[in-house]
């Protein structure tokens, strides 16, 4: 599906729709976003969202995948020695979340998942489906170990981006790799510490 | 300040004012919550409101801290075995969010502090002065280190509690316990595993 004449093509327009999605999310929750408003913040109609991401729901999953990339997170599990696993992950989670737009993707998920019970489900079903099933498969670390390593990347983002308590705040990433990635790695190697 | 008459004591008074606020923050956020809603929800003046706790800032921050009471947590950690200090830690902080007001009471802390500015300053203030001053004091443990921890503690009741991914939501506190515990104990017995 080329683009037509003064148009933009649809892989530029679908990342403007997800652009504009992230920030009406951040701003507004789930629940006070539309599909018209988002259309109307990224210059096109409601029928070209609904056309790329069907519905709202579908929209947000979309939008919210990115900061967190379940094959990456896997990738940076695998590939490498398995010893320094917790560090590459830490690492690769630090860096998702530095940018601007990843941190704004991530609070507008904690704002709609503390708000609605409906994305609290959208993501749990995510989490479940797309990145634990995938971590536990990959690596053989039993389900609960995987979620409660997710429960401190989680925490991590909620007290360094959102809460910003500090000195976890500012600390420069290789400092918290260094503290945070033997810990993970507690749950990667087989077992705890 | 003795009760007068058929009017409960300023206790009662104090803890269905706290009641009702932290039923009003976890419905409607921080900045949807007004003092006058909170009274009224509790059968009291606003004006008895400002009395006990100043203005809604106060309010929020003692509705807030219930769940997460520094000195106990200290406590907790101090008394009993060093290298079980993580274990008694992770369960007593399970033990903080089971029940249904404190589970209510950590949702609208996240919500506030996902929806405004204000909150999350809030939130870093009291983590910053109440808590992370206490543990880091108390255990002589990094403040980096300190509040790598609490990132996990916080994130486990994220997944657990608001998103519910399982299989950590459902599983028996003792089974996190033994999990979580030891992980945690890194960042409290000097030093990652």
């Amino acid at each position: 599906m080329p683009g037509s004449g003064r148009r933009p093509g649809p892989t530029r327009t679908r990342a403007a729709v997800l652009r504009a999605a992230r920030a009406r999310f951040a701003e507004h929750g789930f629940a006070g976003t539309t599909i018209r408003a988002v259309a109307e913040a990224a210059g096109v109609t409601p029928a070209l969202v609904h056309h790329f991401f069907g519905g709202k729901d579908r929209l947000f999953a979309e939008a919210m995948r990115l900061p967190l990339d379940p094959e990456a997170v896997v990738a940076t599990v695998v590939q490498g020695p398995r010893e320094q696993a917790g560090e590459r992950v830490v690492r690769l989670f630090l860096r998702l979340w530095s940018t601007p737009e990843a941190a704004q993707a991530f609070l507008a998920v904690l704002r709609s998942v503390a708000t609605t019970e409906r994305a609290a489900t959208m993501l749990r079903d995510f989490l479940e489906e797309a990145v634990l099933a995938r971590v536990t498969d990959a690596l053989g670390v039993s389900r609960l170990a995987a979620t409660a390593m997710s429960a401190h990347l989680v925490g991590l983002a909620v007290l360094r981006h959102v809460v910003r308590v500090e000195p976890l705040a500012s600390a420069p990433d290789e400092e918290v790799v260094a503290l945070v990635g033997p810990v993970v790695q507690a749950y990667l190697g087989g077992g705890p510490p």
